[in-house]
């Protein structure tokens, strides 16, 4: 299984990202959680303490993996370089592990040569790609608010794209854009999670500024900011929100796999 | 007056941005609010009507313009053209005008080569240091998570970097990058604002994260809510935020030039 989790900053992908790779790891799947927002902590939000996330190197500042992997600086634009790096062992190589889940956090590409064939983002989308592409662990992906990090290749791979919504029209632009993006990458089928819903009149309100269906909504929830506010996981501090996302997770497998 | 304004995506940067454009058009100034962070609507924050909204091409996709100005069609790389385009007659051109409020989208770069020095980057960097630098009206700048837009000359000429912060781990994380990447570019001093605060224990939580001075707090408001769900401005749903923000204003310009 292959999610990719979407949608404007602040809705909740970070916390609908942790709580599915706790899910899945209960089953006793392996899972491989990938932090693809330099906006995001999911190391926060999976439980791993303060102290050690923020040992936590991301892949975008580690200056000698890529220039071992594609032979250029980071930095350096215009010169030649792998476009193919090897990338299959960077996982448990660096990542950080948690029983189950396995934590990779791409970081942010800075700098004055940042384009999409720099060195550093040749390696995070050959990584990215390696992931969706050939794994068989479960792969959940927390992105930032639109899927540019694809190309045609991965997206193919994806089972589940997710885009997060919340009460608002902002959070419904942003969502728009992501199925714009979503179709001209060939991908059929964005699956929208409504998040923050204070009632039935806000579940109302988000079906009706969204074409397609709405695969399952979480409550508006004290807790969860409680949850940040500690550095802690979801998952201890509120049962109620691993239970929607429980009921998100079936519902987008029947939808996979309908019974025949 | 020059005011910048960050934060981790979520918290509260586009409604802050939108009541303090408004709180200086009522005052009889001239405001330039410019929108750039592409995850962002300032313009709904605005009150801009939907339609009209939906109609305001963001500049990163005028590719005439960019061509026009840089010599360069947008997308191409490593090609010779001007780094210091003419923009000083863009934003009154190709602006959205509300009353005393003009509305600049900056819009997103797309593409293979959106790197730094690519035709569209350089356009809109440049409009940036034009509007901050040279510009007498009030700028209010809705920015992503992160200054990596201004250059060291530019954020010279920024009268007041504000990083909203949430009662939560994550946006305070964001907001400690930030008054990072500030002091490399030479920032003396960022203003912080709570926002989304439930009540003093909040206000008590991000003070023990947060270095340095808190300039003013905002109330959780299920009104703001209600304002981005109709698409509306803030400072039509909730009269106690904008006096919060009108209160913030008022430190931030006392602090700005102290009483002698």
């Amino acid at each position: 299984m292959k999610i990719a989790i979407t949608g404007k900053g602040g809705v909740g992908k970070t916390t609908l990202a942790s709580i599915l790779a706790h899910l899945y790891a209960e089953e006793g799947k392996n899972v491989i959680a990938v932090d693809a927002d330099p906006d995001a902590n999911l190391a926060s939000a999976l439980g791993i303490p303060q102290d050690e996330a923020e040992k936590i190197k991301p892949i975008a500042e580690m200056a000698d993996l890529i220039e071992e992997r594609t032979g250029a600086k980071p930095g350096s634009l215009g010169g030649t370089f792998r476009l193919n790096p090897r990338v299959d062992d960077i996982p448990e190589g660096i990542g950080y592990r948690m029983n189950r889940i396995l934590l990779l956090t791409m970081g942010k590409v800075k700098g004055a040569a940042s384009g999409c064939y720099c060195p550093e983002n040749v390696l995070l989308r050959s990584l990215l790609r390696h992931l969706i592409v050939k794994r068989s662990e479960v792969v959940i992906v927390d992105m930032e608010a639109g899927i540019e990090h694809f190309t045609r290749g991965t997206a193919d791979s994806v089972d589940a794209f997710i885009v997060v919504v919340e009460p608002g029209q902002r959070s419904i632009q942003t969502a728009r854009t992501v199925f714009e993006m979503a179709k001209n990458l060939g991908v059929q089928k964005v699956f929208v999670v409504a998040n923050k819903v204070r009632g039935p009149e806000d579940n109302k309100f988000i079906q009706e500024h969204i074409s397609g269906p709405i695969i399952g909504s979480i409550a508006f929830s004290h807790a969860i900011m409680e949850a940040d506010m500690k550095g802690a996981s979801p998952c201890s501090y509120s049962g109620e929100t691993v239970n929607e996302v429980r009921d998100i997770k079936i519902k987008i497998e029947m939808s996979l796999n309908p019974v025949q």
